[in-house]
This record gives structure tokens, C-alpha cells and sequence, in this order.
């Protein structure tokens, strides 16, 4: 049955999908270095295990604080997870409705393009609104998918 | 190779599976508009450079805020997360798992339906527990899901 | 076309990854019981709504707090969505890319496994690298999956 499967794996569309799917979600992997990153340079940690090496009781103390750079990777984390999620999801879906390998190429490229601007855009931080539409247009392209997916699958 | 990855696509649960996933996962998007639209309206950003257009140094540092709407929004979307998520993986097995297409329907539209009243329970809000029985009842369906793809797959 | 659906998870790599991913997403479920355990015991609530069994005004009012048990599960199961999200979405690509069965079972398993102690590190706590060991060991997995991945289905 394994040659059943690896059909998945040969149809373009799905490779296509597998390979964006693996960029966006290594990308937001990465910001769980930066924060790591950052939560060092800085000496912002929120637990009080994680100040151990840098002494005992108030010289540690000091360090379980939060950090305006720390906060900046941690919310473009979060918003990382809040878009990508959808992408996973609904770009599976999408995948499987069978579309055009170039209109699935066209969606896939320019979603996992935004959220790389969106990373930049967020961890510089460019001037709004560069944030901001790197963020509407995965979302756009998202709702896109989405569209397709319910309009091939709607099955209430 | 389409026609074989359209036959996932040409099954009953499985549309169900993708309509009701692109559902909830179009819901859960919703919320960054929500927040987005509290964020406005409320003056409350969280950071320096979405608040540039409200002027410079002190006349614009004080929309730096966290309001109760606001945070409140953010509770119900990372709630859909730590949700969904589930949702969205147990479900894809549970449909792979061969149910019954009526039992299947029954999972996803209690679990779709669990969710937006979870949303607007928490929006409104209502007093408790209506918010705390819809998240209950999306939560024990998924279980149901999980048992169901358990005793199917368990393969340790 | 119910026979085809069930040919995927006559699978044994994919039963394995269907079993692993039920088994963490169940494990991150649990975190959301934990914290409604520690909100009750600890009376630490986010929503006034969920404070008005305790009174009225003032009496309730005192119950909206944080509390640093509360706040600990939920940096838990935030770590969960960052690190679960990508195992989900890389582990299914990564089960039809045709692996071997032991080297996907041993990849499975680590993960599982490395991901269980880490709530453990986390909710004991237990001093570090403790903590950190094991979310790096479950980091690692996921990334030697996602080479796996990218190696078989590149398709830019």
C-alpha cells in the first residue's frame, strides 16, 4: 500500500503544498530561536528556573521580567501561529480540490512570501503600514483557498 | 494521478471534514479582524509603530495599551487555538478513519456549532456557564473523535 | 471509494502517525484542564463573568487576578501550540513521504516522548536544562522530519 500513498507525494499540486506547508512552518519555528535569542541577550525570562545560573534570590530576581524586544518576538510568534494554522488546514483542503498546479503555486508562493515580509516587517520594525499588509495579503490568499475548498466541498 | 487525489475528495465524510474544518478555521480568522477592529476603536495598540499615525511622543505612547475588549477578543482566539487545532488534526484522522457518515456529520456539526456559540458566549459575554458548556461540548466531541481514531489506528 | 480512503490508514507509517499525533494533541488538551484546576483552586480568574459565583462587586472583583501556577500551565500550553503545530503539519507530510517504519516509529516516539517530559519539566518544574532539553529534542525531530520532507517533495 505504500505505492498508494506515495501518489500523494507524486501529484504536483501536493508536492507544492508539502514544500510551502515545510518553509512557512519552519519559519515559525525560527521564532522560538529568537525568542530564546533574545530572552538571553536580554535577561528576560519568566521563570524563576530559567535564572537559576545567574545566581540565587534577588540577583536572580531581577532577571523574571519582561522585555519589550522579547514581547515583539512573542507576539509575531503568536501571530504566526493564528495565520499559519489556517494556511495548514485550509491549504490541505485546497490541495485536495484539485486546482490548477499554477493558481496552487500562485497562492502557496505569495502566502509564504507575506508571512516572511511579515516576520521582517514585525521584528525590524518597518514603519505601518508594511506590518499590516503583509499580514492582509496571507490572509487574502487564505480566504482565497478557502473559497475554492468550500465551493468543490460544501457538504453540510 | 488528480483522479486518484480527487477520490479523498469525491468522499462524503471527508467533504464533510473540509467544510466544517474550513468553517471553524474561517471563524477562528474572524478574530483577528475582531481584535483589529477593538484595537481601532478602543485606541489600544501594542505596538510603537501602529500608533505613528496618532502623532508623535507622548500624544501617541498613550494608545501603547491593553484594553479589556481587546484582551478580551485575544482570550476567545487563543482559546480557538488550543481548540481547533485538535479539531482540525483529530478530525482529519477520525475521517480517514472510515465512520459512519451520519455519526461523522454529528461530530462536526456539534463541534462547528460548540464553537460559535463558544464565540459569542465570549464576546457578549454571556454570564456562566454558557461559555464554559460550549467549550465543553467542542472538547468532548473531539475526544469522542480521538477515541474513535485510537481504537482504529493504536499502532505504539 | 471508502476502500480507497482506508488504504491510507491501512498504512503502518501513517496508523503511527495517526496514533503519535492523537496522543500529543490529547496531552495538549489535557493543559487546558489543568488550568481550569489551578483558575478554581487557586480562585485566579481572567473574565469577571467567571468570578460572579463568588459574589457580587468588590468581593468578586479581588478573583481577577493572575496567579503564577495559572500563568505557568498557560506558558505550558502555548509552547505546546508552537511545538505541536509544526509536528502535526510536518509529521502527516512527512508520513507520506514513505519512510522507513522503524525510523518514522523512532521519530514518532522521541517526539512523544520528549514532549511529555517537557510538560512535566514545565509543571513540577524541574530545574533546568531539564526543561530545555527536552523542548530541544522535540525541536530537532521535527526538523530532521521536515528535511525528510523538503528532500522528497521539493517543488518551489
Amino acid at each position: 500500500e505504500m505505492a498508494k500513498l506515495t501518489q500523494l507525494i507524486d501529484n504536483d499540486v501536493f508536492l507544492a503544498y508539502a514544500t510551502y506547508a515545510a518553509i512557512v512552518l519552519l519559519k515559525m519555528m525560527l521564532m522560538s530561536l529568537v525568542t530564546a535569542y533574545f530572552r538571553i541577550t536580554r535577561k528576560a525570562f519568566a521563570n524563576p528556573e530559567d535564572t537559576a545560573s545567574f545566581g540565587k534570590g534577588d540577583s536572580a530576581k531581577k532577571y523574571l521580567r519582561t522585555d519589550p524586544d522579547v514581547e515583539r518576538v512573542r507576539r509575531g510568534h503568536l501571530n504566526d501561529l493564528e495565520n499559519i494554522v489556517p494556511f495548514l488546514g485550509i491549504g490541505l483542503l485546497y490541495a485536495l480540490s484539485a486546482p490548477e498546479l499554477s493558481t496552487a503555486l500562485l497562492h502557496f508562493r505569495i502566502f509564504a512570501g507575506a508571512r516572511i515580509v511579515h516576520t521582517f516587517a514585525y521584528l525590524i520594525p518597518l514603519p505601518q503600514p508594511g506590518r499590516g499588509l503583509s499580514w492582509a495579503v496571507g490572509y487574502a490568499v487564505t480566504i482565497s483557498m478557502a473559497y475554492k475548498v468550500l465551493k468543490t466541498t460544501l457538504y453540510l
